[in-house]
């Protein structure tokens, strides 16, 4: 018998609840006690969001691992009551939809939807034809599992890409560049950056004034990664004096975005609502079942988090 | 010495008459005499827009044949004085292009984009997550260059897609169907339809009432074929009705789009003016360069059009 506490907020439950039943025995661990309130002596595994309240680890004696529900860990890799080992989540549709996402924005910067969806003014604008894919630079800022996938997509719709990671990669059909040097190159003259990097303290407002003066004029920025990762004084500045162009935001330092933030009014500005990566049920339910039948059978986990890099 | 006659509006050839004239030189015919104006009695290539004015070939005793500058031929390949092969626009940029605009328009609507861009009214909707690609049955209506060119991107995206015929096709990843009886199964549940059929009498209107009545409620057209493909009537009583959720339209019965056309106005379409297919100039001059050096060479053209069949 497993005990599995399941730590998020109320409407998750719901939502996860039979999924994850169904996944854990199809796991082989059918007998698995999955549910919202445990004996903390007896727990073993928690399935984690980090917005569910429970921050001491240290009450749970016999756990053995932390299965985060979100991508994100920077509000759990530094606490300091946990040290069994804490797991991401890497899902196959939290990936596919971070693509679409991606890919669907980039696209509608690089047509210019968004001028005929506001001009239907009866005006037939003959001529105006933006330049092919081929010929516009889109560079992104982060090659981990959802950075990459972008990246290959992009490439496949035969974008000019360039990738920037912190410790060298190699993504077929990308122009790779890592480290601090290689940041100043990706960043030159690109019309369309995407942030897809980690929350740490090496990454945090990456995207700064000089950071933006780097890109094309008139240049697009996408953040579906995390809201730090933006100075978002400097990027007000930058939208307010024309050489940005335009930010589609779907992650913010603070979420829900405050109605009086200046991003819910800037002409330039497209708010998401953090859906970009949102974690699908089934897909997610099945990466969680895995890591629980692992543990059980002396296996090492999947996506582990590396504590001291913070992800 | 090549005789080649550029008949086309005036600003076409402004585009044109320098990468025309390098392309040749390219093609091994550095001494092709290229020219608006030439006597009819020495011409042996035609490189023809239908809207060029053009509409008498029989004047040409020595045409070998006419190089459409466009993917459609239909206002020219019903022209009884044009008895020498007629080739098609088959242009690599032009294809890239309508793949870029299909694929943009797809995610755009996939995504539910418009919503965002409308409504950024500081209400944070968190929680609507659209469904994945995969999930989303978008169907292609036309398999010949464009159309399998669309329906494969789409398919890498993931899109549950489906294609359609006349005659059967067989494109990897995508459910092909054929014949009137397979429009029925192609369109049937569809959420976003595409046309990409050309302009023939066994086309026209196919896209009418009964059609509209089988795709999902809610559904999306696109349409960056051909005007005449859609019955208007139809799918603005299918718009008003809420049948059909939008459309994006890039090409019309009458072009420009007039002022005072209902598209212009209604809420739920995006008129865009006939962008999708634009031809791009290098690329195309280079398919016309190689088929003038294969008439001069007796090697078949490339891209004929099937008189009989219409396209």
């Amino acid at each position: 018998m497993t005990n599995v506490l399941f730590a998020a907020r109320p409407e998750r439950w719901q939502s996860y609840e039979t999924p994850l039943r169904e996944a854990l025995a199809d796991a082989g661990l059918p007998d698995a006690v999955l549910s919202t309130e445990l004996d903390p002596e007896v727990v073993e595994y928690i399935v984690y969001a980090p917005n569910s309240g429970l921050t001491d680890f240290s009450v749970f004696p016999r756990l053995k691992a932390v299965l985060n529900l979100w991508a994100g860990v920077e509000d759990v890799v530094g606490n300091e009551t946990l040290t069994v080992p804490l797991a991401r989540m890497v899902d196959t549709g939290l990936e596919e939809g971070m693509v679409e996402w991606v890919t669907g924005h980039v696209l509608r910067h690089h047509l210019g939807i968004d001028a005929h969806i506001h001009g239907q003014d009866a005006v037939w604008r003959a001529g105006v034809v933006p330049p092919l894919a081929r010929d516009r630079v889109v560079t992104v800022l982060g090659l981990g599992e959802l950075g990459t996938a972008c990246a290959r997509a992009l490439a496949a719709l035969r974008f000019d890409v360039r990738g920037w990671s912190r410790r060298p990669k190699d993504v077929p059909g990308v122009e790779c560049h890592a480290g601090p040097d290689g940041l100043r190159d990706a960043l030159t003259g690109a019309e369309i950056v995407v942030l897809l990097l980690p929350d740490t303290p090496a990454t945090r407002n990456i995207l700064d004034a000089g950071a933006l003066r780097l890109l094309a004029p008139g240049a697009v920025v996408l953040n579906p990664g995390r809201g730090p990762l933006i100075d978002d004084d400097a990027l007000l500045a930058a939208l307010d004096e024309g050489h940005i162009g335009h930010a589609t935001l779907d992650t913010f330092r603070q979420e829900p975005l405050p109605p009086d933030h200046p991003f819910w009014s800037h002409p330039r500005v497209t708010v998401t609502p953090h859906i970009a990566s949102e974690t699908r049920v089934p897909t997610a339910s099945r990466v969680i079942a895995e890591n629980i039948r692992r543990g059980e059978a002396g296996e090492p986990f999947l996506h582990l988090v590396d504590r001291g890099a913070g992800y």
